[in-house]
């Protein structure tokens, strides 16, 4: 089962993830991206290619569609709070939306 | 461009998608129901089959997923309230859960 991040190594992943415009979720041990795209079928065929990734890693994220844009959410409910797979998935969703 | 739906309409359609679990959603004019589904793989495919007719039908829903859940609203943004699009994708959407 993934365990918390500790200190350093949130720090660390949090500042890299914050060049991307992944930023910490006001009183939850989470992290939050609103995603952009041209339109509804860009919005929701990167969510497919995300889907597939969350699936095979059996690590979900929460997330909102509304036509072109997706604010998405990541924590690792096992764990009460980021972990490797949090980021992982962040840099994954951030690969495929470019 | 679709219309508000007139109030017997709405009122018609109204109680007829109360019976598979869609309501007002309170403080705007739009319907909300909360799918769920057995796991991951079921939510995301129904959304997927959704997805295809709302961009067919050039009508999307906003909708948050979290797992196994699919929490919908569905309000037409041109008219500022319910049409019969909404009621045409909300029938849909029952149909494809089933």
């Amino acid at each position: 089962m993934a365990e918390k991040l500790a200190p350093d190594t949130r720090a660390a992943a949090l500042t890299e993830l914050s060049g991307t415009g992944w930023a910490e979720t006001p009183g939850r041990d989470a992290i939050a991206k609103t995603f952009r795209f041209a339109n509804f079928v860009e919005a929701f065929g990167w969510m497919t290619r995300v889907a597939i990734w969350a699936e095979k890693w059996n690590h979900h994220p929460e997330w909102r569609n509304v036509y072109a844009t997706v604010e998405v959410t990541l924590s690792t409910h096992d764990a009460a709070g980021l972990t490797e797979l949090d980021v992982k998935l962040a840099k994954k969703m951030d690969a495929l939306s470019t």
